[in-house]
């Protein structure tokens, strides 16, 4: 099943941008009156008749050949799953291993990304363009409606203090190594005690850098109601501790 | 904690091969008398200290300079896990794929890992030098004493026969893609039934090619008490599926 993504929908009608076009048209060698398929990004997918391809200007700006296609129906959260989880993780030193974490997570099911600078951190950017293509295609590749939200990189500390309160049905989470409180909980545990049928449950987790927090970010997030949580007895790396916690999210919350 | 490897232990002492006694005295500076630790791959740690290095021959081979280390103690199952789990995984068409669930899975942890070629399995090779060479960096990068074994490529259909009879507490997993077999039955609810705390619970997973088991091999596996299983609702690659299959069982079964 080949899944096409547009930005543009309006009335009865979507238009793939032009990236999306020269893959459809040119790639796939789809015609006018083929039957495709269309997420908008934001949880609802479009079957469409594709139309004719479009000319190269708009608001007087040249955009590539871009497609129009007429919506003949629709799913609403369409691959969508019961939980809403944001993933905080800090850079990784080897930033394919950061963009790897973002294929996966996604096809997991996350609903955001949140790159957080911590205060030890060898690494304090990422290419979020790449980021976004790559949540992009693991959105369509894995038949989902919604693409996750990709948070502009930001502190550690600027992350937990943006969150506000934290809701009833909330449960806060971060994923340390360092042996200063012990015993922690184990992920699997903390997740069965908000399994609730009718609520959607909502998880943060935090995953640290390299380096570990600094002890005044797990000072702050325990203020912000964060649980240190155990992902297991294996030693992870960043990314693989951030694969973990989407999986433990994901396969404890299994259907849709 | 930085670790080594050696595959020659003998009474009190054990050799670092060439490459491991190169990281360790050049790149990381070790002199004869520093405390290292240093793992079989079977599974025990030795806590060492590092002796001189020795000639460049052995059985009059010329192998590069090597370096003796007095074992002064050891730990028996050291990062060990509560299963075993075996992961036969089709060779994805990628190769970087299959090489990047090869480390996720061995961080989590996993016993043996077994390229399967399917029927329909596009890549029908692959480089085990370099898979070996992976899962013993994340053995070690994830403090486990124990290398997972690689098994050489085979058919998927020489897999299966080659298991002789299940075990009583060993539970066939078989993932795969194609709608024939509804409704499967959860992995994580599978897992739940087996959690006997006395013995160790035996797992063993087939994982697909992008292509899907053929009808036949579906058949073979079942015949063999394969049981089809649901990985969850998202449509998952399969290297993700692989990871995903591990996590299952890694988080059912967390603690040592």
């Amino acid at each position: 099943m080949e899944i096409f993504y547009s930005d543009e929908v309006f009335d009865g009608f979507l238009r793939l941008p032009a990236e999306e076009t020269a893959h459809c048209m040119r790639v796939l060698r789809h015609r006018p009156g083929d039957e495709i398929d269309v997420i908008d990004g934001r949880g609802t997918l479009y079957h469409c008749v594709l139309q004719e391809e479009e000319g190269a200007a708009r608001h007087g700006k040249s955009v590539g050949q871009t497609a129009l296609a007429r919506i003949v129906g629709s799913e609403a959260s369409w691959g969508s799953h019961q939980y809403r989880l944001t993933l905080a993780v800090c850079p990784t030193k080897n930033p394919d291993r950061y963009e790897w974490m973002a294929e996966k997570v996604t096809e997991v099911g996350i609903d955001t990304l949140a790159p957080g600078i911590g205060e030890r951190s060898e690494r304090r950017g990422l290419k979020t363009d790449r980021l976004h293509r790559i949540l992009l295609s693991a959105t369509k590749q894995s038949l989902k409606g919604a693409i996750p939200e990709l948070l502009e990189p930001q502190t550690v500390m600027e992350f937990i203090t943006g969150l506000g309160e934290a809701s009833a049905d909330e449960l806060r989470l971060i994923a340390y190594c360092s042996d200063e409180v012990k015993p922690r909980a184990f992920i699997m545990e903390l997740l069965a005690k908000i399994k609730a049928p009718e609520a959607t449950p909502q998880v943060t987790v935090l995953i640290g850098p390299e380096g570990d927090f600094s002890p005044a970010e797990v000072q702050a997030a325990m203020a912000a109601g964060f649980v240190p949580v155990s992902l297991g007895s294996s030693r992870l790396r960043t990314e693989t501790a951030a694969i973990t916690a989407a999986e433990a999210v994901y396969l404890s919350f299994p259907f849709e």
